[in-house]
């Protein structure tokens, strides 16, 4: 099993890092190669525009999908989002470790997802869902909150965790065709004692040396929907 | 009425820049200023990183919110930070002009987020949802999507329109202490004649100057929750 860790901290004693390290010597551990993206370090390019092609197909117009689809076929795509691409695909397992940050992904990791999830590479011609072009990899989001669990529970002030991930999960990381694990969330952790800290890496260890039973995330396959996408009447 | 349009498209003949451009002759031909912050002319600085402080307070060890709130008060924030929060601090109404990449802001304009709302300005004492620093404005989210609305209707593959904005709409704009009102989305603009292009700019027009009718969004206010963010019990 090969896994690609996309890590997006800068602080190096950050208990992201500590997660980040920590995934590393559990996989290695058992023999399982690792690859880290670690996005700060690498000064990794989060904008998405015009610069990501080598060769303009339409230098009067930006249509960035177009653009993506052809830099595709004639190998003009920006050399660092082709690096990262051969990442993804030779990966089983995909973990985005990262901070959570105004109930999202940090811009640095945003921008990895808007410059390298390319159009005939992630997804396209009605390629996507369980069907994109990711399919066959397992997925996993590993996160630090700010605030208790208590505030992401059903009558939480922030909403339900499963509710602020779901633009990810689902229109990320299934819309890539990956089967997303469910996640793996620290919260607080600059408000745990440095026993507390340990406790949660233990237990993000035992999630890792479980990974393989881990069950998907239950989404509705795309052949559940019409053209239009709206679900077929007899599933309703 | 002062308006900020935070406007995140690099390209000025796309449906994003037309609909800023309406948006602003709109107000200004009603007396009403706007200023726009053109993040890709700006060439804005989209990742948070240590180099936000001028001086650091912990220089070997990044905890960015104390930093964030000492260099509030030291007057150390990076100047194209302050200059954003001097925009902000003027405003009665926010828009956030963007195309829906990956089901969420593009990495510039959460860049942006991530950046200007910092503690101390944005929140921060246990101030934030309708006590955030932002209170007494009113923000709106103005996007375009690639798929159709069927898509995001309650039965649609993409999943509800405002389950995806949820962490935006709640998690960033009410966080801060504004009334988010309804926002304007134009479905698959790219899949538009010119004529249906036109019919949908002159709905955003018109939900332009109703704007001051529009009723927000209902959220909780911070009085509702318990001091470890859980709903009132007489409230559930």
């Amino acid at each position: 099993m090969k896994t690609l860790i996309v890590y997006a901290h800068e602080e190096p004693h950050s208990f992201n890092a500590a997660m980040k390290n920590l995934a590393v010597s559990c996989f290695e551990e058992q023999g399982h190669p690792v690859v880290v993206s670690d996005l700060y370090r690498m000064k990794f390019k989060a904008v998405a525009d015009g610069e990501d092609f080598l060769e303009r197909r339409d230098k009067s117009y930006l249509k960035r999908q177009q653009e993506e689809k052809a830099a595709m076929e004639l190998g003009t795509l920006a050399h660092d989002i082709v690096i990262e691409q051969e990442k993804l695909k030779a990966a089983d397992l995909v973990i985005l470790q990262f901070p959570l940050w105004w109930f999202g992904l940090p811009a640095m990791l945003k921008g990895w997802v808007d410059r390298v999830m390319t159009m005939g590479f992630a997804y396209g011609g009605g390629k996507h869902y369980d069907q994109g072009g990711l399919k066959g990899r397992r997925a996993m989001l590993a996160l630090t909150t700010g605030g208790p669990e208590t505030s992401y529970s059903d009558t939480g002030i922030n909403g339900p965790m499963d509710r602020i991930l779901f633009p990810i999960q689902h229109g990320i990381l299934y819309f890539c065709g990956m089967d997303v694990l469910p996640p793996f969330v620290a919260y607080g952790p600059a408000h745990l004692t440095g026993e507390q800290r340990l406790a949660e890496l233990e237990r993000y260890r035992r999630h890792l040396l479980a990974v393989d039973t881990l069950e998907p995330l239950p989404f509705h396959p795309l052949a559940h929907y019409d053209e239009r996408g709206r679900l077929r009447a007899d599933l309703t």
